[in-house]
């Protein structure tokens, strides 16, 4: 096979098969085909698309370029959540204890932050002494004690993903659904799970700006799935305004506390009954979604989602004593108050400005390479729809440097608009496909 | 400037700004944009083109990162040729002479063969002596001496386009219209000249494959020469056959000379007195293209283009002997007749492949270190529309070695198609455009 015709291939239009999508992505990962062609393909396929059995094939030579983790031991459905990511989303940190302490295993391999999007790694780190970086066998053993353990990539879990997505990142190749596709796919189905539930961010905060190319993500994303005999259900769900009212690792560690202990139902806590109910589904806990989403609340209410996050937290080496008392966690040197310039509702948000100006408190990275501070981010005291009085408290900011505060603040304050009429809110939950 | 920023704007289909082509074509030349991200730009600008002001930026941009060759000290008009190549493609070394001989200068940078095209440098390499790898300042001594020259592109001479093209052919993005424009615009620009003469092949031996991407390539190519203020005649000319009869380095030349003593006056002939009329029109030897055609012609008829030829060998260093009784130059140590295997009409050549069984003759290249055997080659007796009755000769295989002459062979009989009806000759000169 010539690596030039597979390109012009894809280019010109035409589907590639499975032998041909094998033969590039093992020499790709393999080093044998160049970063410059892998890119030009790359392009090719953000501008000319894949069909379905190109999409799995995909997938498929992706999944199969590492392990696939052998969870047949535990006696169970192994049911996990992905998300494509937004400003606020701490679902992960919620769903996942309510889910197993109602006896499914959670398996869940997440991601780090990165831009304007925070990531479930990172939150976790925040908590002293948690770890994410367990082998495939410790995390086993977490995953068969406590029914749930939250890990990285390893680097035994599509490899394939790793190198395509790094070079993904710096050539303007990202925004593709079947590379999307390919990318999420590969990775949940390492993990051995029997099936998935998706959120699909949608918004102006989100990867995906419309309902229209959410939908046509989950579409095939649910085509991917089935080929390979997973379960799914996927939700599309709102990302234009933050999710809850916290942004920053610790702080949304803290909310997801609140949530857990039951003490806030804001729509974090909607969102992820409504998520966690669809494991449940999946699971086999419950029968329809409705049912599964009382018995998610009914695990906050009698306190055992809380007990079953205290004691991931211990599994993965977290120093507990930050959960039961998290006034406890060190407060940035300096926090700011933002005010409101005047009267009126809160229309609309720049969410992605947001995920910006936590990243310039120092809660996320600009680049790999970057440093986080996790007590850096920014507690919302308004959301789309409320009415603020002129001078009433928005939003704090929290950093440990005054003029990273200073940069924030500019971008915060060319980020909300106010109207004088109470604006619709917007719907949370915009579609689940099954 | 942001890379990714720019790959993405051509990517969703915007233009580019005179700055931001510019910031692209200088840090990819001087090394600080890496290969894949270019590839990955070059594939977004194959599939979303680039605007007339795009592409005549990118020419200058191109053009810039080398010399401009002054040729002011030369009293005259200075006009090239440029073709965009295909099989038995050697008129540039029949209108060379003839043009240099009306005292128009013609300072022609040519290139060498690649995959089914021939290149004019590795024809010219193939009289003993004869170089064209000459300095800049050599060739300008030349050029004024005896009013043509012709050589390789320098290193001077647009690098930027030397790179680029070297990451095109190997990422699937040669067939681009604004690609192609600024490479061939770049290359010829340097040159000094003040007007070009332009032969776009069409057909399925060129890389334009139909008359309407070659007129979009002829319009592009007009736009950009105007916006240089150089005056351009576009031709547009089949490559559904072989052009003329030979085929390979040395049996090019052997059929020029042909042309150039009158003895030959077959379809190279007619198309080379046609372009080499539209050079004197624009340098302002004939007042129309039809006189130009005449002066041509008149210039084979008295001995004054051949006689040029030969001044021009001498001047670059090729031994004449060979020139002036070709018959002394050594043969291959095969020869192969092909017959027909029935009687018919020849209806259809699949040029392409008699470009590649050239190549594997020994007269071409797979890759840019492939050595060619200059006396390697074809010879057709037949040509588009001849009768040929089962038995008779169709053309001769020329190689060193019989086993790629079997290789051959096969090529070539599945290459030739006979029809019981006299099909419709293709036209020679298609359209052209001023």
């Amino acid at each position: 096979m010539n690596t030039v015709e597979l390109i012009k291939k894809k280019r010109d239009g035409f589907a590639l098969g499975v032998n041909e999508i094998n033969y590039l992505v093992q020499n790709f990962t393999s080093n044998k085909i160049p970063d410059y062609q892998f890119s030009a393909f790359l392009m090719a396929v953000l501008l000319k698309g894949m069909n379905t059995a190109e999409t799995a094939a995909l997938t498929k030579s992706m999944l199969e370029s590492g392990k696939v983790i052998d969870l047949s031991i535990l006696k169970g459905l192994k049911i996990d959540k992905h998300s494509t990511g937004g400003v606020g989303d701490k679902t992960s940190l919620i769903i996942a204890p309510i889910v197993a302490s109602a006896g499914i295993f959670v398996p869940m391999i997440s991601g780090r932050g990165l831009g304007h999007t925070g990531g479930t790694l990172d939150k976790l780190e925040s908590i002293p002494g948690f770890r994410t970086d367990l082998s495939l066998s410790q995390s086993k053993k977490i995953l068969k004690k406590c029914g749930a353990v939250l890990i990285g990539q390893t680097k035994e879990i599509a490899p394939a993903d790793k190198f395509i997505y790094a070079l993904r990142d710096v050539t303007g190749t990202v925004e593709s659904i079947p590379l999307i596709t390919a990318s999420i796919m590969s990775k949940k189905l390492a993990e051995g799970i029997d099936g998935l539930v998706l959120d699909i961010k949608t918004g102006n905060g989100a990867f995906m700006k419309s309902n229209k190319d959410s939908i046509e993500l989950a579409k095939s994303l649910i085509h991917t799935a089935k080929s390979f005999n997973k379960r799914v259900i996927t939700f599309i769900t709102d990302m234009n305004q933050p999710l809850g009212n916290y942004i920053g690792n610790w702080l949304e560690v803290f909310e997801s506390i609140k949530v857990l202990k039951g003490e806030l139902k804001n729509d974090l806590y909607f969102l992820s009954v409504k998520l966690a109910g669809a494991m449940m589904y999946l699971g086999k806990k419950a029968k329809s979604l409705k049912e599964g989403e009382q018995k998610a609340k009914n695990k906050i209410e009698n306190g055992q989602a809380f007990k079953k996050f205290l004691e991931i937290v211990e599994m993965q080496g977290g120093n507990k004593k930050y959960i039961i008392d998290p006034d406890r966690y060190p407060k940035t040197k300096h926090i700011v108050k933002i005010n409101s310039s005047k009267s009126g509702y809160l229309e609309k948000m720049d969410t992605y400005k947001f995920g910006m100006a936590s990243l310039e408190l120092g809660a996320g990275r600009r680049t790999k390479a970057d440093i986080i501070d996790h007590k850096a981010g920014i507690i919302l005291h308004k959301k789309i729809g409320d009415f603020t009085k002129k001078g009433e408290l928005i939003c704090e900011l929290y950093s440990d440097s005054e003029s990273d505060i200073k940069t924030a603040e500019e971008i915060i304050h060319g980020s909300i608009y106010f109207s004088n009429r109470k604006p619709p809110l917007p719907k949370l939950i915009k579609k689940i496909i099954q």
